[in-house]
């Protein structure tokens, strides 16, 4: 079943990354839903030899979920992640986006709501709640629903990040209510494999990456020798973090870098062909942020 | 009266930003004065619904005035700011600046000094004090005058800090004793409007931008449809920062960006031509800043 | 004795600038060894006017050190540093290194390891501690040796950390276990000075420039008028920082900057040629760390 769903994704991400003549309109079926969230299924950091209980991992929340046309029926956010982050959104420059958002957030009764970083839209399409100003799209009352309308302008290629920006915006950052777009270039190439990595602290102990901690909690991200591969990175709350990937180096304008400074709702797309197999590591460098868990597995076959 | 001051003063930056065909010699007058800073003038949290009282929001501290020739009447610092930041000081590549600093402190009765970024300068105008080398540049007393000589070099195009480097340094950056430099290439085209953004921390729970916290105190930044806008944003303390303006992105080398980090004493220059009418909001998204206080209202006309 | 160590470390340095037709292999021998390190060796605070007391400012730890070969007889670690950072490894983009590790940590008897950043390696050279899938790398115990086979590849020039990342990472990276990589392009021209500034912070009150604080205690970097110099700048910990030297600027893809973020492992090359006499200060510029002890001296003459 959940098999099933993943190759739909996975079928679904290809006809996304395709370049097209013509530029699309696009929708996303997305709503508030409420879940026990696990930071640490396994109850372990395996590097530091540390067991934990799930009365320290596990707590109550709202997060973005995928979901078929008009909110029929529930899918994995994304082949790497079931929900947090929330659904990974592809577009194209030149194509529209129509993000279909329904609150149905039962546990805490709180309006919601979605605001897109670079994306072209009106206000009405911002989400931020600004008391005297903000409209219906910034207080998504539970049970409601509001069509975010985005355009992909010329200069919204790249990884960005969405999150609430209602009147409960600081609750639900911190319970893991983000997610990222992910739009290419017109005729740009589409990678081979695409990674997401968000960097958010959680519950008063641990730091996470998409939602989890230590490694065996954390995705294990895979590619083969010779694949284009695509790191979308990302921060959510009050930290500033540093992405490191071991046995790897990417370049840019300043020169070939392998750690990057990412500040909160900065975003960064990191692209390298695979040439190194092994099983390497990549974590946030700041030494604390690591040993309370952000830090994962890349694996790499020939 | 305020009012005819802003005209003189927007008359001044239109002049400033004019391209001239020789560099030019550019007179500043300059003094640290007393002032009680109210960082929430309002009294209102308007986004968080909460009340303050002066009791919590307004203190005591020196900041940097601009004057008139001989330091005979006060000025506006710059059309948008009345103390913090300092004055904003314009130049072209290839002018010379004569900074004249008077130390006018009589409430904490501290030396004082003016250290800046991003200029050409010799030891005797840096302002930064060191026991057994710095000279009077870096000790301006209360009562006495200290004038800077800067040259914009051929790398000094863009927006610099300028700050209390003396004995008091820390107690004076603390109570918004910094300002910003903008200087433009030698035959670069001036902005229609240039926004000054400065996060600091100020008092002991107050995030601010130009020294005001909360949307309703911090400024309200004004353009139209076409007009080509610049922002010149900084940090100054020991916190770090994320720039985010909502409906807009600006290009870098690495490709677009609506979210930027900025440590203390960074600073960024983002221009845009304004295609976008809206009411915005530009805030720090570090999400405890903008909490405290670090979120602002940008309000674009057709 | 410590001179004539310089004086060959200084042979050493200008050989390993050389531009060559083949590339090269490069062995260098490195122990962690043990030490009682002070902070603050003149006890004082010289801007702010303190004492310290060696009780307050030494401690014991493991740092590395360069050795000759098969480590018969201990080396100045670079020019400017004796024991932090550790050995500054030099090479040119094709060239292979050899860094033959030995752990003579008798303090704490721990494993160590290193890691470096930048380079081309295969797993077994990666040296990071992960259970079940890590080797001798990333543990090599009290008395045992490793040599890790790098290869400084065509996106490999720049200035790169390498740390312990042994299953004792964390203590060993707080008590100074961390140098830097510093690889040319395979024609590029070598610096006429390169100063190495490692920001990290020691003990409980401490913030280090290179594992000293204060000005007096940091290095005093110097050059002359005419010379092409290089500033290596890295962070380790868990600080971000922001690197500013005074009366100086640097050219980036950007526009000219004089102040620059650095994260955790984060690094950057930065040059100019040299046309500014004075007495200069160099420091990070978040103002709690600059008043902790993260400033120096930097003597410019003609």
């Amino acid at each position: 079943m959940r098999r099933a769903v993943v190759v739909v994704l996975a079928l679904g991400a290809v006809l996304a990354a395709a370049p097209s003549a013509h530029a699309a309109v696009r929708d996303y079926w997305v709503a508030a839903v409420d879940v026990d969230w696990n930071m640490v299924p396994n109850g372990r950091d395996a590097i530091e030899d540390m067991m934990y209980d799930a009365s320290q991992t596990v707590f109550p929340t709202v997060v973005y979920r995928r979901y078929t046309k008009s909110w029929k029926k529930p899918l994995r956010n994304s082949p790497d992640q079931d929900l947090i982050p929330g659904p990974l959104i592809h577009a194209r420059v030149g194509d529209k986006l129509r993000i279909h958002f329904k609150n149905l957030d039962t546990a805490f009764n709180r309006p919601h709501s979605m605001h897109f970083h670079g994306v072209e839209y009106k206000p009405s399409s911002d989400g931020a709640y600004l008391p005297g100003f903000s409209g219906r799209d910034a207080e998504v009352k539970p049970g409601q629903t509001w069509t975010y309308k985005l355009t992909a302008g010329k200069d919204s290629a790249g990884a960005w990040p969405y999150h609430d920006h209602g009147p409960a915006m600081d609750e639900s950052i911190d319970g893991g209510m983000f997610g990222m777009l992910s739009i290419l270039g017109r005729h740009e190439q589409a990678p081979d494999r695409e990674f997401e990595v968000v960097f958010a602290p959680m519950g008063k102990n641990f730091m996470t990456i998409d939602g989890r901690a230590f490694v065996g909690n954390t995705p294990v991200f895979r590619a083969k020798v010779g694949e284009l591969v695509q790191w979308d990175v990302m921060a959510m709350g009050s930290d500033f973090h540093t992405f490191h990937v071991h046995g790897h180096r990417w370049v840019t304008s300043e020169g070939p870098r392998d750690t990057q400074t990412i500040g909160p709702a900065e975003t960064y797309r990191i692209r390298w062909r695979e040439d190194a197999p092994g099983t390497w590591l990549y974590h946030c460098h700041v030494e604390d942020h690591m040993m309370h868990g952000m830090i994962g597995i890349y694996r790499v076959t020939k």
